[in-house]
């Protein structure tokens, strides 16, 4: 039961600290400014996580668990193909516009970590390529049950998607677009209608 | 002469933090930093600049007039249509590639200000604006010219344009993707392709 109570205390803290990141950025989350934020003890949450660093690992990999059940998980479990495609990207809108408040906190730390080498990074990099090849493996089930075209590239679609959503992220969260979801809805659908054309 | 040598200094010095700011962010760059990176007393740094804030603001515009002689100037130097938007592209991607450092200063300050009101998030809001309403003017002028179907949505296509943009940045800058031009080029050619078919 300690162990559980500690686990529970762990995983409240992270949750913080995911927001505290996502408007501050990774680099500006540090120990001493999480405690105050979340009124405990520098020592105390120094017990936790040892180091500035080490926080920073932890709240990269506890941002990466709660988006695997956000975005990934109900993906999968939709209908391969056009379905689960469709499924992903209306979750990534809402993880993006509601469940952060500062906006999507691998968006925020990819322009701030692209310049510094080191295990952060290196954790960043691993996550963005685990995301961008399951956009690709979706694309790919969309190619198998027919919905798109033989000659699709997958990868491609998965970077011309993901350039959707860094442009979404940045009307919204910089220029305040209040047209920013259609205009993302209406990019994911010119770029599914052209993987579906017959040529 | 005076006043000239002045001036030339300044600009020197701008370019240097534009370099700073490519890497370490608007955030990162502090008077204290940018006197330690050129070598010159803080002292003297504080009499050409004020303030961190003022610092900041000048590199911002400093940016953005060098973006505009690198990408906007040659592009409106060149014919109306596809020619023209093709040349914003391409100057585009040189810009991001090899002017600075650390990669395009815009979109590094875009998720690092998100979530910072102040003047420097307006110079930035307004910078970025322009940017937009420049894509979607030359699109428009792909549109008057006969090249691009009269029914396509400037707006949306300069919105589609910059997420293209976005994730080349992202895919040179943070996973150091070998074919990341390649993907921007062909996404870029989809664009246009779909912004010139009958329909």
């Amino acid at each position: 039961m300690v162990v559980r109570k500690g686990e529970e205390t762990r995983r409240a803290i992270l949750d913080e600290a995911i927001q505290v990141a996502s408007q501050d950025g990774l680099r500006g989350l540090t120990i001493g400014q999480l405690a105050a934020h979340i009124e405990m003890s520098k020592s105390g949450l120094f017990a936790h996580f040892k180091s500035k660093e080490s926080l920073q690992l932890e709240v990269l990999e506890h941002a990466r668990q709660r988006f695997i059940d956000s975005v990934m998980r109900p993906a999968f479990a939709s209908p391969r193909g056009r379905r689960r495609l469709d499924t992903l990207f209306d979750h990534w809108l809402t993880w993006t516009n509601d469940e952060l408040n500062g906006g999507c906190i691998f968006v925020a730390a990819a322009s701030e970590l692209d310049d510094r080498p080191g295990p952060v990074r290196d954790a960043l990099v691993r996550s963005e390529r685990d995301w961008l090849d399951s956009i690709a493996t979706i694309t790919g089930t969309a190619v198998a049950e027919g919905e798109f075209r033989d000659d699709v590239d997958v990868e491609q679609f998965a970077y011309e998607l993901h350039g959707i959503m860094l442009s979404h992220h940045h009307a919204t969260r910089l220029l305040h677009d209040g047209r920013a979801p259609e205009r993302a809805r209406r990019a994911y659908e010119s770029l599914v209608e052209a993987a579906s054309r017959p040529t």
